[in-house]
């Protein structure tokens, strides 16, 4: 855990450039504006560590598979992010000399991520080895108003100096992934142009042929000299100045970023120049003015207030920025990548994260739209679903969901995750239910809803086998949530998820047919669906085979896991954790260690079929063997603990889910950010802190507040209302921002608000 | 399944030439010597398809190794079989024209490799595109008794042209693997040269720093000119002659091939030159006359006759072959590869297949010092093979070996597999116990065994734990021998392995103390043993947990294999067959269907720890369920159906195993042979058919015959004896070739041969 980012309640702060920090810094400072995204690299020439990542929204590579030993049913290729040509470079040459904080004694130096304004700010002073000083302040941000414009704003002042300088600002299109399996580069170049009016590179993807059009325009405060640079793939424009001791020099950089996700390939470079030529004339204090004004709508409704605990605040503050920054909702083919647009690692962009952690948050804190927009990604993928469970062996329909994907093909390709860790179909289904039951738009059911259900009890159905053995169904050969155990059979999770999940596809079909019989006529048709077909269901859902130990009363994380040596993770040396970093595969494999929730998280997403003193029994015994190696599993444990009366633990989870990028819990932000459990730390807050759940359609809060808090306060969208949840030690208010007079329960108690 | 070899008892014939069917004849074809190898690759150029090979013994090199995911404890490099610098060029072109069998019109072929001499011929009659007609026949082999060196007959028949002709005789050192992890060449030149003396080449192996000289040197009906040709890693001679029409124009090719195992680097080049030279001064007659001789007498002591079923009798002649062709016993730095030198496909030489299926051809048919190398390469890498226990979380000495290896280090990267398949060390303890009860050296166990086995038994005592469920010992996460389930609880045949290695080494510790209590305390120094460990190991045998089904009456192959689905083989559809070719990899896992004895495996281990029916209801359990999709698989069977007297399984099991390769049943011979399941074919007929034992020191046959063979006839080598059984379906006649009188067991009455 490191520990250098200053605590402050709206802002991000590096102080003093540490090189073995660069990379860390450049994930945590992102920017991104939900169309596109940009890791918080330098604008000069930089010789040192770093990560080099500008991404795209939906434009991806399908890279070759690599595996050490094939399997069949790998996915011959492997979605990736790509990274995009790049637009920041403003690179500052004098007397043959780059201006390269590699190279230089630096005398100052911070990066601030103003995360009220969404605003990045980065000010050094340096001396070069020739003992130039240069002062630099560079401000940066993506607007978030026009999602296809960024901006740079870049002074020098050359400290003790005169002299004529070169400035070069470019865009770069010859780039790779690091990340690439065979060090292959994806981009070739279509067009690109230099000269008086425009400086673009128009560049597309091998393969998906995607276009990326980039296209800057700079203001300078004077230049003697341009000179247009053509390189493949690259175009540049070379400014000679003239630098004069003290005097502030300023280049503005704007830059279109835009894709043939938007854009015709015949059109998509005039476009692209229109756009930017807008943003050009428009100029940057008003664009910076507009990022403001749109940022603080966003906090508006989203924002969460945490007193008197600032790296409480910080964190909650940063996760949410991070989201929003993510994902707006506005086009259902994209979602929300694990790294977001903070790092290139992991193909796909999408995991049952989505449905699981982010769902929660982009319901209660936008518009309905947007979580809509997340379900209706998934229905989009349904015949792919389907594709790859018949790849399977599947068939009749039933559908596996990809474990990773972007364009609904599947992006993994280790056996025990892509085949068999198919709890994620459960949580895809079961989001159905989760945004049905929020936003009580039932008809959502029939209008893409149920297709889904059904595809996925067909999965489910033909999963499990009855064991003449057990006279029970059984599911064998299943990887739970928690990775540190694989092929294992009877994952109660898993198990117990796909009885829900069928249960609830059975009402489902009542519901539609009952109310929507033409949906229903049409569903039944498109899905070649026999009303029989329930029977078995029902007869699984009766006859499933669930681990119960009766001497704990509690349930069977999966076949086996009483057999292990059960010793609690209090009792492992600091030296062996995290034993994914000290342990091997085996030795991990055959401990009781549980990587992240997996029973718990079971009773989370089913919590109104326990009673309390169930929840607790499964928590104390599953907690002391949970390691939280996933980033996924402290935001399940805070809710349960504070569900169950354990607040200490409850903080303590917070804490652990909310700084985890922050303050570099394991040691990989320098890859980029945490981004999908992100939405599991707003979680921690409403969920867990705040208590809310959805009961009966009705929001109902059981507030408690950790004793190092004065007060917190989140609001919550919930269809036409808009509610501002205050806690304090001394009690709970809860008002009305937006909408009719409403309903809620208050620990319980039916509460008019008005 | 293939047909295409022609049936008969010494020589596999070829005739016509099918380019699809290449590569499975140059891997039948393939010749050796223990020494090196050279797959049965065409001498002139060849533009169709084919996988160039020429191996060298022990000389490897470590390739990257490649992974999808990385887990922990994977091992970096992965030491693979080199495609060594290729000695048989010999290149005719005529008037511009190669002279190239793809390029041809081919008017006869054939390729008969003669197993009865060890000699490869080939004869075609060509037409090339200008029309030019050859007539070829080129016989080649491998020195067995001088065994750096191969020899080519190379004669020509131009029939219906005169004309002047290139001929270029090569070393090409510029090769690589097909199978090379990241496409790189092996190889770096060293030293080379062509003059009027000699032409060689010497390179060597990037990391591991082996050289390999290879030098030619050629005698030719005539040429005109002779041109030496220097490229980078080549040396050639280009020599012009001229071609009558209808005159037979010979060339004789005569090759060294040594390596740094075996001479320094300063004096490689020289010495391998003097090899050569010898050779060649002696001629192509006096060679080939020695290599009929050599293996006139390797046949002597290891031929099987079988009578009244030619593809019977070509099958195990076949496999004899290449056992002997592979491995020698010379040196014991060497192994058996699973492909032998007949291929590049896998990493290592080294698996458990050498203990469990190669051994007892050894023993039987080979002087004793042959089985013992092969014990004391294991004995060598023990110090490596703790270390790999290490990597993995083990302590005090347990040692694990490697699933596959050259040099000691593991080779091999899928977890399950790596980490889980630790069965092998079962076999390794038990090949020093059927090594000592063979041929009576109870000293093995005081100079090298007892080592093997305290290391071995501390690894079971450390991998299996308590559990408090089972009130029994378990062995958790662990991949048999059916490598269709991974990761499975309580495999019984490991955990019965472990327990019978444990009782020996305790039996072995005693009989080295009382018998040599020098060397005890020796070992006990090295091991840093307390006889104390025993305790442990004596609690474990007594409470390990052995699944056995009450209701059948069978030992449980793994925790939750009853849960699924039964459905024996003959259910399946012949389409779906191979299921590793036709399912997606977690229905395998998921399935009851088993890729080669498991549970009969143990069972045919420690066959006297149970009785016939035990023995035969297991069988009737799991052969049911059994696909054979792993080569080692037919044997097992066959020697228990013999045992249980399902004589017509028997012998099913035995066609199966010997003719694996001669058909390619399993579609994959051209990237080589089978080699180490070739030790299971002998073992059919031995133990199989023969039902060979080994009883309280005596040979005890009970023999069987096939009602399909007049008589079957095989030697045994057993202590200071050679024996000759015959059996015909009127009888079993035994005598006695060499070494004094002796008593044997036959159908368990004791006999004295004389």
């Amino acid at each position: 855990m490191k520990n250098y980012i200053k605590y402050d309640p709206w802002k991000i702060i590096e102080e003093g450039f540490n090189p073995d920090y660069n990379k860390i810094s450049e994930s945590i400072c992102s920017l991104g504006n939900g169309k596109f995204g940009q890791r918080a690299n330098f604008e000069e020439s930089f010789s040192g560590k770093t990560l080099q990542g500008n991404y795209v929204s939906g434009v991806y590579y399908p890279d070759k598979t690599r595996v050490g030993w094939w399997k069949n049913g790998y996915p011959e290729y492997f979605a990736k992010m790509l990274n995009a040509p790049s637009w920041i470079g403003i690179k500052t040459t004098v007397q043959g000399e780059d201006l390269d904080l590699n190279k230089c004694e630096i005398q100052d130096f911070s990066r601030v991520l103003d995360m009220k304004k969404g605003v990045l700010e980065r000010r050094f002073t340096a001396k070069t080895q020739s003992g130039k000083i240069f002062q630099v302040v560079a401000t940066r941000f993506l607007s978030v108003l026009r999602d296809e414009i960024g901006a740079i704003k870049y002074t020098i002042i050359p400290k003790n100096f005169s002299a004529e300088a070169e400035i070069l600002c470019d865009v770069d299109a010859d780039i790779k992934n690091e990340d690439s399996n065979y060090d292959e580069k994806f981009w070739i170049e279509i067009l690109k142009t230099s000269d008086d009016n425009n400086t673009f590179v128009t560049a597309e993807t091998k393969k998906t042929q995607f276009q990326v059009c980039t296209a800057v325009k700079m203001e300078l405060s004077n230049f003697s000299k341009v000179e247009n640079i053509l390189k493949e793939k690259y175009a540049a424009k070379k400014y000679t100045v003239q630098f004069t001791e003290n005097e502030e020099f300023t280049v503005y950089k704007y830059a279109a970023v835009t894709s043939t996700m938007y854009y015709s390939k015949e059109k998509i470079s005039s476009k692209t120049l229109q756009v930017l030529e807008k943003a050009y004339n428009d100029g940057f204090e008003k664009l910076l003015d507009e990022q403001i004004k749109t940022w603080d709508e966003k906090w508006k409704e989203s924002d969460i207030i945490i007193e008197g605990d600032v790296a409480a605040q910080q964190g909650i503050r940063f996760n949410i920025f991070q989201l929003n920054q993510t994902y707006t909702g506005r086009d259902e083919r994209l979602n929300i990548g694990p790294k977001g647009f903070t790092g290139e690692k992991y193909g796909g962009t999408t995991y049952w994260d989505t449905e699981a952690y982010c769902l929660p948050f982009y319901l209660a804190t936008a518009d309905k739209k947007v979580a809509h927009s997340l379900l209706v990604y998934r229905w989009k993928h349904l015949k792919k679903a389907i594709e790859n469970a018949e790849k399977l062996g599947f068939t009749g329909g039933a559908a596996l969901y990809p474990m990773v994907t972007i364009n609904g093909e599947e992006c993994h390709n280790e056996w025990e995750i892509t085949f068999e860790e198919i709890h994620r179909n459960a949580a895809i289904a079961n989001a159905v239910k989760i945004y049905v039951d929020y936003t009580g738009e039932k008809k959502y059911l029939a209008d893409y809803g149920l297709e889904v259900l059904i595809s996925i009890s067909r999965f489910w159905a033909q999963r499990v086998n009855w064991s003449e053995d057990k006279q029970k169904y059984v599911m064998l050969g299943v990887t739970g949530p928690n990775e540190y155990e694989n092929n294992v059979n009877n994952n109660w999770y898993t198990s117990f998820s796909a009885v829900q999940n069928m249960k609830y596809t059975i009402k489902a079909i009542d519901f539609v047919k009952n109310n929507y019989p033409e949906d229903f006529l049409r569903i039944k048709n498109v899905c070649n669906f026999d009303e029989k077909e329930t029977e078995k269901w029902n007869e699984i859902i009766a006859n499933m085979y669930l681990g119960f130990d009766e001497k704990r009363q509690i349930f069977v994380q999966n076949d086996g896991f009483l057999d292990k040596e059960l010793i609690p993770v209090s009792k492992l040396a600091a030296s062996e954790r995290p034993i994914n970093q000290h342990w091997s595969w085996d030795r991990i494999l055959r401990s009781c260690y549980i990587k992240q929730a997996d029973v718990l998280q079971g009773i989370y997403f089913f919590e109104e079929e326990f009673d309390t003193q169930t929840i607790k029994r499964n928590f104390e015994f599953y907690e002391q063997f949970t390691v939280h190696e996933s980033s996924l599993s402290s935001c399940i444990h805070n809710i349960l603990a504070a569900r169950v009366g354990l607040y200490d633990k409850a903080y303590q989870f917070y804490l652990n889910a909310s700084r985890l990028d922050l303050d570099d819990y394991n040691n990989d932000t320098c890859d980029g950010c945490h981004i999908t459990s992100m939405g599991g730390t707003w979680m921690t807050i409403v969920q867990g802190f705040g208590g809310m759940r959805i009961k009966d359609g009705l929001p109902s809060f059981n507030p408690i507040i950790p004793k190092q808090w004065q007060k917190y306060a989140f609001k919550i969208r919930h269809q036409d209302n808009l509610f501002l949840i205050e806690v304090t030690q001394s009690g709970t208010k809860i008002q009305k921002l937006e909408g009719p007079d409403a309903k809620v329960l208050i620990n319980g108690v039916l509460t008019e608000i008005k």
